[in-house]
Protein backbone atom coordinates (compact mmCIF):
# COMPACT_ATOMS: atom_id res chain seq x y z
CA UNK A 1 0.00 0.00 0.00
CA UNK A 2 1.92 3.58 -0.83
CA UNK A 3 0.83 6.35 1.12
CA UNK A 4 -0.60 9.77 -0.63
CA UNK A 5 0.55 11.87 1.68
CA UNK A 6 3.64 10.40 2.36
CA UNK A 7 5.13 10.48 -0.62
CA UNK A 8 3.62 13.92 -0.94
CA UNK A 9 5.72 14.33 1.88
CA UNK A 10 8.88 13.11 0.37
CA UNK A 11 8.41 14.94 -2.90
CA UNK A 12 8.33 18.59 -1.17
CA UNK A 13 10.96 17.87 1.33
CA UNK A 14 12.80 16.88 -1.61
CA UNK A 15 12.21 19.85 -3.60
CA UNK A 16 12.68 22.78 -0.38
CA UNK A 17 15.86 21.18 0.98
CA UNK A 18 17.58 20.93 -2.84
CA UNK A 19 16.83 18.31 -4.73
CA UNK A 20 16.55 18.79 -8.21
CA UNK A 21 13.97 16.20 -9.45
CA UNK A 22 12.12 13.20 -8.04
CA UNK A 23 11.38 9.99 -9.43
CA UNK A 24 8.14 8.16 -7.87
CA UNK A 25 9.47 4.38 -8.73
CA UNK A 26 7.03 1.62 -10.53
CA UNK A 27 4.06 3.40 -9.55
CA UNK A 28 2.19 6.85 -11.54
CA UNK A 29 0.58 8.93 -8.90
CA UNK A 30 -1.29 11.56 -10.67
CA UNK A 31 -2.67 13.22 -7.14
CA UNK A 32 0.57 13.11 -6.00
CA UNK A 33 2.35 14.69 -9.50
CA UNK A 34 -0.88 17.38 -9.20
CA UNK A 35 0.45 19.01 -5.95
CA UNK A 36 3.66 19.17 -6.72
CA UNK A 37 3.50 20.79 -10.06
CA UNK A 38 1.25 23.46 -8.45
CA UNK A 39 3.72 24.14 -5.43
CA UNK A 40 6.42 24.41 -8.62
CA UNK A 41 3.64 26.68 -10.25
CA UNK A 42 3.47 28.98 -7.26
CA UNK A 43 6.44 28.50 -4.92
CA UNK A 44 9.29 28.60 -8.09
CA UNK A 45 11.59 25.80 -9.19
CA UNK A 46 13.75 24.32 -10.77
CA UNK A 47 12.33 20.96 -9.56
CA UNK A 48 10.87 18.25 -11.65
CA UNK A 49 8.83 14.79 -10.99
CA UNK A 50 8.69 11.64 -13.05
CA UNK A 51 6.91 8.67 -12.59
CA UNK A 52 6.37 5.38 -13.53
CA UNK A 53 10.24 4.21 -14.19
CA UNK A 54 11.35 0.50 -12.65
CA UNK A 55 13.53 1.63 -9.82
CA UNK A 56 16.19 -0.51 -10.78
CA UNK A 57 16.33 0.82 -14.60
CA UNK A 58 16.61 4.21 -13.21
CA UNK A 59 19.44 3.33 -10.51
CA UNK A 60 21.06 1.02 -13.82
CA UNK A 61 21.00 4.20 -16.13
CA UNK A 62 22.01 6.72 -12.81
CA UNK A 63 25.14 4.82 -12.57
CA UNK A 64 26.25 4.05 -15.70
CA UNK A 65 26.01 8.02 -16.99
CA UNK A 66 28.23 8.19 -13.44
CA UNK A 67 26.38 9.31 -10.46
CA UNK A 68 26.20 7.48 -7.01
CA UNK A 69 23.25 6.27 -5.36
CA UNK A 70 22.60 6.59 -1.68
CA UNK A 71 19.99 4.41 -0.01
CA UNK A 72 18.62 5.59 3.75
CA UNK A 73 17.83 3.03 5.51
CA UNK A 74 18.33 2.27 9.35
CA UNK A 75 20.48 -0.92 9.15
CA UNK A 76 22.90 1.46 7.06
CA UNK A 77 26.35 3.51 8.15
CA UNK A 78 25.30 5.86 10.77
CA UNK A 79 25.44 9.65 8.71
CA UNK A 80 26.78 10.85 12.60
CA UNK A 81 29.45 8.15 14.20
CA UNK A 82 30.71 6.77 10.72
CA UNK A 83 32.33 8.81 8.52
CA UNK A 84 30.16 7.92 5.31
CA UNK A 85 28.99 11.60 4.89
CA UNK A 86 32.75 12.79 4.29
CA UNK A 87 33.62 9.49 1.78
CA UNK A 88 30.12 10.30 -0.14
CA UNK A 89 31.28 14.04 -0.45
CA UNK A 90 34.74 12.92 -1.54
CA UNK A 91 33.43 11.03 -4.65
CA UNK A 92 32.16 14.40 -5.86
CA UNK A 93 29.31 13.06 -8.32
CA UNK A 94 26.11 14.04 -8.66
CA UNK A 95 23.95 11.49 -5.99
CA UNK A 96 20.40 9.66 -6.47
CA UNK A 97 18.88 9.32 -2.95
CA UNK A 98 16.76 6.37 -2.46
CA UNK A 99 13.85 5.93 0.13
CA UNK A 100 11.77 3.33 0.71
CA UNK A 101 8.42 4.14 1.97
CA UNK A 102 7.51 0.66 1.94
CA UNK A 103 9.57 -2.94 1.66
CA UNK A 104 12.50 -1.88 0.13
CA UNK A 105 13.97 -5.25 -2.11
CA UNK A 106 17.29 -6.67 -0.89
CA UNK A 107 19.05 -5.82 -3.95
CA UNK A 108 18.65 -2.04 -3.44
CA UNK A 109 20.97 -2.40 -0.67
CA UNK A 110 23.70 -4.42 -2.46
CA UNK A 111 23.32 -1.85 -5.56
CA UNK A 112 23.38 1.15 -3.70
CA UNK A 113 27.01 2.69 -3.67
CA UNK A 114 26.38 3.90 0.15
CA UNK A 115 23.66 2.51 2.48
CA UNK A 116 22.52 5.34 4.98
CA UNK A 117 21.31 5.65 8.59
CA UNK A 118 20.00 8.68 9.83
CA UNK A 119 20.27 6.97 13.45
CA UNK A 120 19.75 3.43 13.56
CA UNK A 121 16.14 3.69 15.21
CA UNK A 122 12.99 3.29 13.26
CA UNK A 123 11.68 6.50 11.70
CA UNK A 124 10.68 7.89 8.66
CA UNK A 125 11.82 8.21 5.09
CA UNK A 126 10.72 11.86 5.34
CA UNK A 127 12.84 13.18 8.74
CA UNK A 128 15.60 10.80 7.04
CA UNK A 129 15.44 12.29 3.33
CA UNK A 130 15.27 16.15 5.05
CA UNK A 131 18.55 15.44 7.57
CA UNK A 132 20.43 13.73 5.08
CA UNK A 133 20.32 16.55 2.28
CA UNK A 134 20.10 18.98 4.94
CA UNK A 135 23.57 17.54 6.29
CA UNK A 136 24.61 17.02 2.92
CA UNK A 137 24.08 21.00 1.46
CA UNK A 138 25.00 22.31 5.13
CA UNK A 139 21.56 24.16 5.45
CA UNK A 140 22.05 26.03 2.00
CA UNK A 141 19.21 25.11 0.78
CA UNK A 142 17.09 26.29 3.52
CA UNK A 143 17.79 29.96 2.11
CA UNK A 144 17.92 29.61 -1.71
CA UNK A 145 15.64 31.64 -3.72
CA UNK A 146 13.83 29.63 -6.27
CA UNK A 147 13.10 30.49 -9.68
CA UNK A 148 10.08 31.56 -11.28
CA UNK A 149 7.72 31.50 -8.26
CA UNK A 150 4.98 33.90 -7.53
CA UNK A 151 4.53 33.43 -3.91
CA UNK A 152 7.67 34.41 -1.12
CA UNK A 153 7.14 34.41 2.15
CA UNK A 154 8.86 37.13 4.56
CA UNK A 155 9.66 35.42 7.61
CA UNK A 156 8.19 36.90 11.17
CA UNK A 157 8.54 36.17 14.98
CA UNK A 158 5.17 36.11 15.22
CA UNK A 159 2.53 35.51 11.96
CA UNK A 160 2.45 35.47 8.45
CA UNK A 161 3.71 37.50 5.80
CA UNK A 162 3.24 36.21 2.08
CA UNK A 163 4.27 38.83 -1.10
CA UNK A 164 3.07 38.35 -4.34
CA UNK A 165 5.35 38.32 -7.43
CA UNK A 166 4.04 40.07 -10.30
CA UNK B 1 -8.70 14.93 8.00
CA UNK B 2 -5.70 13.90 10.23
CA UNK B 3 -3.48 11.42 8.37
CA UNK B 4 -2.87 7.92 10.58
CA UNK B 5 0.81 7.27 8.43
CA UNK B 6 2.04 11.21 9.06
CA UNK B 7 1.05 11.43 12.57
CA UNK B 8 2.98 8.03 13.23
CA UNK B 9 5.79 9.15 11.21
CA UNK B 10 5.69 12.52 13.63
CA UNK B 11 5.68 10.18 16.61
CA UNK B 12 8.59 8.18 15.05
CA UNK B 13 10.93 11.28 14.16
CA UNK B 14 10.37 12.41 17.67
CA UNK B 15 11.77 9.42 19.01
CA UNK B 16 14.30 8.66 16.97
CA UNK B 17 15.55 12.25 17.39
CA UNK B 18 15.78 12.85 20.81
CA UNK B 19 12.36 14.33 22.30
CA UNK B 20 10.91 12.67 25.28
CA UNK B 21 7.53 12.67 24.64
CA UNK B 22 4.72 13.19 22.14
CA UNK B 23 1.30 14.92 22.80
CA UNK B 24 -1.52 14.71 20.21
CA UNK B 25 -3.13 17.15 21.01
CA UNK B 26 -7.34 17.04 20.70
CA UNK B 27 -7.46 13.54 19.89
CA UNK B 28 -7.49 10.09 20.53
CA UNK B 29 -5.49 7.67 18.14
CA UNK B 30 -5.14 4.18 19.31
CA UNK B 31 -3.84 2.74 16.49
CA UNK B 32 -0.78 5.99 16.47
CA UNK B 33 -0.37 4.95 20.15
CA UNK B 34 0.15 0.87 19.51
CA UNK B 35 2.79 1.63 17.12
CA UNK B 36 4.42 3.88 18.96
CA UNK B 37 4.18 1.43 21.75
CA UNK B 38 5.08 -1.51 20.15
CA UNK B 39 8.54 0.66 18.90
CA UNK B 40 9.26 1.16 22.63
CA UNK B 41 8.99 -2.06 23.68
CA UNK B 42 11.30 -3.40 20.92
CA UNK B 43 13.72 -0.58 20.40
CA UNK B 44 13.60 1.47 23.85
CA UNK B 45 12.84 4.67 25.44
CA UNK B 46 12.56 6.66 27.52
CA UNK B 47 9.69 7.96 25.98
CA UNK B 48 6.18 8.40 25.79
CA UNK B 49 2.93 9.59 24.20
CA UNK B 50 -0.13 11.55 25.58
CA UNK B 51 -3.14 11.82 23.92
CA UNK B 52 -6.55 14.16 23.92
CA UNK B 53 -4.78 17.15 25.61
CA UNK B 54 -6.75 20.22 24.27
CA UNK B 55 -3.29 22.46 22.50
CA UNK B 56 -3.99 25.14 24.33
CA UNK B 57 -4.12 23.80 28.01
CA UNK B 58 -1.06 21.90 27.39
CA UNK B 59 1.10 24.88 26.22
CA UNK B 60 -0.15 27.28 28.53
CA UNK B 61 0.73 24.26 31.37
CA UNK B 62 4.32 24.22 29.84
CA UNK B 63 4.63 27.89 29.72
CA UNK B 64 3.67 28.09 33.43
CA UNK B 65 5.71 25.18 34.55
CA UNK B 66 8.99 27.49 32.81
CA UNK B 67 8.94 25.55 29.56
CA UNK B 68 9.34 27.39 26.45
CA UNK B 69 7.31 26.52 22.77
CA UNK B 70 9.28 26.41 19.51
CA UNK B 71 6.17 26.32 16.36
CA UNK B 72 7.86 25.23 13.91
CA UNK B 73 5.89 26.99 10.16
CA UNK B 74 7.18 28.03 6.91
CA UNK B 75 5.79 31.66 7.70
CA UNK B 76 8.36 31.91 10.87
CA UNK B 77 11.88 32.91 11.38
CA UNK B 78 14.13 30.68 8.90
CA UNK B 79 16.59 28.59 10.72
CA UNK B 80 19.74 28.95 8.54
CA UNK B 81 19.93 32.70 8.42
CA UNK B 82 18.46 33.98 10.89
CA UNK B 83 19.87 33.77 14.53
CA UNK B 84 16.40 32.38 16.29
CA UNK B 85 18.37 28.79 16.97
CA UNK B 86 20.96 30.80 19.15
CA UNK B 87 18.24 32.33 20.64
CA UNK B 88 16.26 29.35 21.64
CA UNK B 89 19.27 27.89 22.65
CA UNK B 90 20.00 31.08 25.35
CA UNK B 91 16.90 30.27 26.97
CA UNK B 92 18.39 27.11 28.32
CA UNK B 93 14.45 25.69 28.87
CA UNK B 94 12.76 22.88 28.08
CA UNK B 95 11.32 23.14 24.91
CA UNK B 96 7.86 22.02 23.34
CA UNK B 97 8.03 21.80 19.93
CA UNK B 98 4.70 22.49 18.14
CA UNK B 99 3.47 20.98 14.38
CA UNK B 100 0.35 21.25 12.91
CA UNK B 101 -0.52 18.66 10.54
CA UNK B 102 -3.34 20.34 9.43
CA UNK B 103 -3.88 23.99 9.22
CA UNK B 104 -2.60 25.69 12.00
CA UNK B 105 -4.94 27.88 14.59
CA UNK B 106 -3.85 32.13 14.52
CA UNK B 107 -3.59 31.68 18.03
CA UNK B 108 -0.32 29.41 18.21
CA UNK B 109 1.94 32.10 16.34
CA UNK B 110 0.88 34.28 18.94
CA UNK B 111 1.07 31.85 22.37
CA UNK B 112 4.76 30.32 21.01
CA UNK B 113 7.26 31.63 21.87
CA UNK B 114 9.70 31.15 18.52
CA UNK B 115 7.97 30.43 15.10
CA UNK B 116 10.95 28.83 13.29
CA UNK B 117 10.77 28.11 9.44
CA UNK B 118 12.90 25.26 8.50
CA UNK B 119 13.35 27.00 5.31
CA UNK B 120 10.47 29.72 3.84
CA UNK B 121 9.36 26.72 1.51
CA UNK B 122 6.04 24.28 1.79
CA UNK B 123 7.59 21.07 3.05
CA UNK B 124 6.67 18.97 5.57
CA UNK B 125 6.44 18.47 9.54
CA UNK B 126 7.91 15.51 9.77
CA UNK B 127 11.11 17.34 7.79
CA UNK B 128 10.77 20.01 9.47
CA UNK B 129 11.04 18.43 13.18
CA UNK B 130 13.79 16.45 11.99
CA UNK B 131 15.73 19.21 10.93
CA UNK B 132 14.95 21.22 14.29
CA UNK B 133 15.78 18.43 16.37
CA UNK B 134 18.96 17.34 14.25
CA UNK B 135 20.18 20.70 15.08
CA UNK B 136 19.08 21.14 18.31
CA UNK B 137 21.04 18.19 19.40
CA UNK B 138 23.89 18.87 17.52
CA UNK B 139 23.09 15.06 15.47
CA UNK B 140 23.81 13.81 19.50
CA UNK B 141 20.59 12.19 18.82
CA UNK B 142 21.66 9.71 15.99
CA UNK B 143 23.98 7.64 18.09
CA UNK B 144 22.16 7.52 21.37
CA UNK B 145 21.61 4.66 23.11
CA UNK B 146 18.12 3.48 24.34
CA UNK B 147 17.26 2.09 27.38
CA UNK B 148 15.12 -1.05 27.63
CA UNK B 149 15.90 -2.22 23.84
CA UNK B 150 15.17 -5.58 22.94
CA UNK B 151 16.60 -4.86 19.59
CA UNK B 152 19.36 -2.98 18.28
CA UNK B 153 20.96 -2.71 14.61
CA UNK B 154 25.08 -3.22 14.08
CA UNK B 155 25.15 -0.73 10.85
CA UNK B 156 26.16 -2.30 7.41
CA UNK B 157 27.88 -0.47 4.19
CA UNK B 158 25.48 -3.39 2.58
CA UNK B 159 22.55 -5.42 4.56
CA UNK B 160 20.67 -5.80 6.99
CA UNK B 161 22.32 -6.74 11.25
CA UNK B 162 19.95 -6.92 14.18
CA UNK B 163 20.99 -8.38 17.14
CA UNK B 164 18.57 -9.37 20.43
CA UNK B 165 19.84 -8.38 23.50
CA UNK B 166 18.70 -10.75 26.35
Amino acid sequence: MRDFRITTHVCLIARALGANTVILSDIIDKEVEKVIKRVIEMWGGPFSIEMGVPWEDAVNKWKTEGGIVCHLTMYGENIETSDVMSRIKEEKKDIMVIVGAEKVEKKVYHLANFNVSIGNQPHSECGALAIFLDRYFKGESLSKDFENARLRIIPQPHGKKVIKIE
